[in-house]
């Protein structure tokens, strides 16, 4: 191979590298490449735009994800980079790749859950683009969405002392997924062998029909908090907190007791004996909300409901760390999806 | 195979059977599926949103077609869908699947097309997604333009008597790619053979390197013309104007004399013996404009340059002709490029 190793960059280094010397020339174009969407101005209203890409084999697995919940899951996703601006995605479009063996049914079932997902979000379906693919399924969808004027928050706002936050729970997606996979490779061996999912259904509904935060955001705007910073979490939190830092040239101290975790989350990871923390922080695809507010509002964030103090922010000479439950700092470093490498 | 073949329905059928029962609910949802791009209402202002999903080995041959001007032409046909909607395309998001053998550098060769595209167009790149893909290299792109309100033009207003004009010529696009094509299979027969494009470079370009009509927009603009309906020419001529007729419930009759061929175009036909009529008609990826005017408008339309009167519009139960050179008329059909059949 001639010339650099696209995974000497990784992803991050990677859109840097092509995308870092674009300039914004259009005076409707207010923020690029570098946050959970672009933000655009038109006659004084904000309108966010998010795309995702996901391709067979790399995002999704045919095997053990029925097409209506990977419908449901690829527009859901885009709602809560929408969401994670503080804005509220309003349309959708949706290009697919289509492979030979799939029939008219398959893509209706696909259908069904994008058009679940729109149904349940107050989202439409306005376009898109259909061909067929050589290999496998390839989707990709762009969310366009609104906010109020001065109401869209970035990356880059967190300020040292203001409190860290995020909604629901962590890891539980990921241990879907390793379950998910576990049960493949059993099934494959056998099949006489039937899954056996019960009481681990949590965590199958947070890898395969995840929820978008709608309500976290009506909540702040209905108690008037605006969020200094925030990003949805889908690398993992530890490598979406660090975006937030290294944007907002801060640092953090996170709470190991602090991080919530379901019930089931943690039986799974003693049965798969994994480091529950380590899935907390680096599991990825809970597209829950993590966000920064000043220490000021601190009383106001208890009206609040379905969220958790789990830090603060710090001067950016002083680092990101967790503080485990023995007192000691650890340095947080980026574990999470890493497609590129 | 269980269910319904794709290929029973078509491109067309299958979006229809998709998207057919999509109601539109959000009130800054103007226009969803079914025109180059859909609509939406910003504080009044009117956004455009158009996408196309390009995939290797279907909408393009990495064999001869060099990696900046396909990110050149990934940029350029959007443009060409906003264009097609009487607006202007502001920004694009860029979604890419990279196959492993890509390095660095030809992925800085691509963005260096699709830069370049930018510039020239005055479009700003805001966003998109990357990550690997296990097969071909997958492209999406978005593009939102803008247009005052009450400018958009659609497909669905054409009426009796109007005008059918086009801008530049027909079929070279096509004829470029069957050239590459013949020198690609002469290439791979021996590797002694080059390549020999002598006066042909025209075809080459408009394959290659299309351009999108922003001229014919700011002209139309200048002399106060607004359409009656639009559509820009990729699927081919005839399956476009089809479009037109149908979804503005009219016939059409095209005259075949007054088709624009390029010289290179007629030539390179002969020598592939075709007729280049059904190239002109059939070929696609002209990416020029195909619009219907006012019969008023006549005189007013000799003001524009570039553009060609090659038909005009009739009831719907006159159906949809071409007219040829000897006095026949031929019923017009859609033999577009059908990347689902």
């Amino acid at each position: 191979m001639k010339g650099t190793e696209i995974a000497t960059l990784g992803e991050f280094g990677l859109i840097d590298r092509l995308t870092g010397d674009i300039q914004l020339t259009q005076p409707t174009s207010l923020k690029g490449v570098g946050d959970d969407a672009a933000v655009l101005d038109h006659a004084g209203k904000q309108i966010l735009v998010t795309t995702d890409l996901l391709l067979e084999g790399i995002h999704f697995d045919l095997v053990y994800v029925p097409l209506k919940h990977l419908g449901y899951k690829a527009a859901v996703v885009n709602f809560s980079d929408v969401y994670a601006m503080n804005g509220n995605p309003q349309q959708i479009t949706v290009s697919l790749g289509i492979s030979k063996r799939f029939t008219v049914e398959d893509l209706e079932d696909f259908y069904s859950g994008l058009k679940l997902a729109c149904e349940i979000y107050g989202v439409d379906i306005v376009g898109g683009d259909t061909t067929s693919s050589l290999t496998g399924f390839t989707i990709s969808i762009t969310c366009i969405g609104s906010a109020d004027k001065d109401k869209v928050v970035y990356r880059n706002g967190a300020k040292d002392t203001d409190l860290l936050y995020v909604s629901g729970d962590l890891g539980a997606s990921y241990m879907g997924l390793q379950l998910l996979e576990r049960e493949k490779s059993v099934f494959e061996g056998s099949s006489e062998v039937q899954p056996d999912f019960t009481g681990k259904e949590y965590l199958l509904e947070r890898q395969l029909k995840p929820e978008a935060r709608k309500d976290i955001v009506a909540q702040l705007a209905e108690n008037g908090i605006v969020p200094t910073a925030m990003i949805d979490i889908s690398d993992g939190l530890s490598s979406d907190l660090l975006h937030i830092c290294k944007q907002s040239n801060v640092g953090c101290q996170l709470f190991e007791e602090r991080l919530p975790i379901d019930y089931q989350t943690a039986m799974m990871a003693e049965t798969f004996n994994m480091n529950v923390t380590t899935v907390a922080l680096n599991g990825g695809e809970d597209y829950e909300l993590l966000f920064t507010v000043p220490l000021t509002l601190h009383e106001k964030m208890s009206t609040v409901s379905g969220i958790h103090l789990i830090g603060h922010i710090t001067k950016p000479e002083q680092g990101c760390y967790l503080v485990t439950r023995d007192g000691q700092e650890m340095q947080l470093r980026a574990q999470g999806w890493n497609h590129l490498e």
